[in-house]
């Protein structure tokens, strides 16, 4: 079933330990879009400036991504550069122009509006909820949020995180959005606020879900080299969206699976800069690393 | 079969966030023997002073802890007092005195010597590589160890760890030994040290075992509460060891049953204070908690 996401595309400048990429395409909706192509059909709203030229759709029509919803606006995209240091946990930001991001007001072309799939990307709550409104009937609503928005306009955030079905969120915004540090009540306390899906990114130590009473935990796959950690968490929630999208089970067992394939698209989106690797994965690859997490956490009774 | 632990029985004084208690029992060799007698019969050697009462021995005698090996020194038993605060991650040392447990030198019994299974807890390498020597035909020998060690001693430390066939480390302080921050390749490279098994404690996010090629990832239990982290490493490897004394099946599977037991213990020794949870189990309990370890981590294929 097909799976639409609204969120930004950016270019990225990114410095880490492994070496350095310069102006290259990023964005949450873009490391989303490309993930979720392996598993399902995907269409993208977002805004993109003169700068956003003929190879860089590509990147998306060569997935197979429908870019109806990708609006075109006079000025520069959304730039952002950024440094990881040390263990690279993370991103020191160096640079941010928004661009013609600061005026995006997502519209939803007619015919996105039967999507069943909705993954609201980091982005205004106010614009979140405005496009969730515009999609009544959606079976699941996923969205992402972050500090600036916890800060800033927690009554907006609230409005929006009530009218959803599950939340991807950093483990520290979880704390920060409940306001306690003990993660099983704070997620349990974002569960109050409206999705019966919060799933907590804690980065390096891999994802944890709450939904309902039930939790699952999955590690990070243990990489030897981590290149560049931009869009892991937009890759998650590719993988984890897609896969329920491609399935239509809303089960907690195939829930599971998701957190997995979520977690393993992850891995892989950090292996290299930018979409170096995300973009020419195989599906084979992604089943034998799903099976390595298979390996890396099931014991016998 | 049998298990031999060798480490510190001292008097703990704890401030938490849930409160504070004073002069408890506790030490490495301590919460070890306790939670590792729940699998298998526990031997100790140890050193306490004359403040070491009756009362105290009871805690050891009443879950069939061979004492024998707890030697009386004249003079005040190892105190140290400590508080955790915020996240809890992290004790703060108020005060330390080593007493009795300075010059400890220990002895082994004669009807030790035989023990197939030992657990040098966190001493001086100089004194784990001869407690070591004392039982060169054991089966298994493991050891824990601290940064004052990597950092103060570290000739010494090796050799330790190239005499034992496993070691468990906090994460921290296995990226101190190995000089190195990505964790799979520090454990590599403690692996090439002389333990063929390495086993990073993570505090809230588990455990993570590199056994050979082999790589698997446990969470922590997540608790509502954590009254009192301390013990909790000590826990882990008692019931890490405990199962595997039990067992006596060293294979790659039962190493991962015994890490699962490792974290159900620890999850059971935080939930209050010293040996509050601890020296009051039931082994149903302890199967329940196994069983909901599974819960948290297993996905269908």
């Amino acid at each position: 079933m097909s799976l639409l996401v609204v969120g930004s595309v950016a270019f990225d400048s990114l410095r880490t330990p492994y070496g350095e990429a310069k102006h290259i395409l990023g964005g949450a909706a873009t490391h989303f879009s490309v993930t979720a192509s392996y598993f399902t059909p995907v269409k993208v709203v977002a805004v993109v400036g003169d700068d956003f030229g003929e190879e860089h759709l590509k990147v998306f029509h060569d997935r197979g991504i429908d870019t109806e919803g990708l609006e075109r606006a006079p000025g520069k995209s959304f730039r952002w550069a950024a440094e990881y240091s040390g263990d690279m946990n993370e991103a020191r930001t160096l640079d941010t122009q928004l661009n013609v991001f600061e005026q995006f007001s997502p519209k939803i072309p007619a015919a996105y509006r039967d999507c069943d799939y909705l993954f609201l990307a980091n982005i205004h709550p106010k614009l979140q909820l405005d496009v969730r409104r515009q999609l009544p009937e959606a079976r699941l609503v996923a969205m992402d949020t972050m500090n600036f928005w916890i800060k800033g306009t927690p009554e907006d955030l609230n409005a929006t995180l009530a009218s959803v079905h599950m939340v991807t969120i950093n483990e520290t915004e979880a704390r920060m959005l409940a306001g306690c540090h003990n993660l099983r009540k704070a997620a349990q306390a974002v569960q109050k606020l409206g999705p019966n899906v919060v799933i907590v990114k804690r980065g390096e130590y891999g994802v944890i879900s709450f939904h309902g009473n039930s939790i699952f935990s999955v590690p990070a796959y243990p990489l030897e080299d981590v290149h560049d950690p931009t869009g892991a968490g937009d890759s998650f929630a590719g993988g984890l969206m897609g896969h329920l999208a491609q399935t239509g089970d809303l089960s907690e067992r195939n829930l599971r699976r998701a957190m997995v394939y979520g977690s393993v698209m992850a891995s892989f989106a950090v292996e290299d800069f930018g979409l170096r690797r995300t973009a020419r994965l195989t599906r084979p690859e992604i089943e034998t690393r799903f099976r390595e997490f298979k390996s890396l956490t099931h014991f016998d009774v």
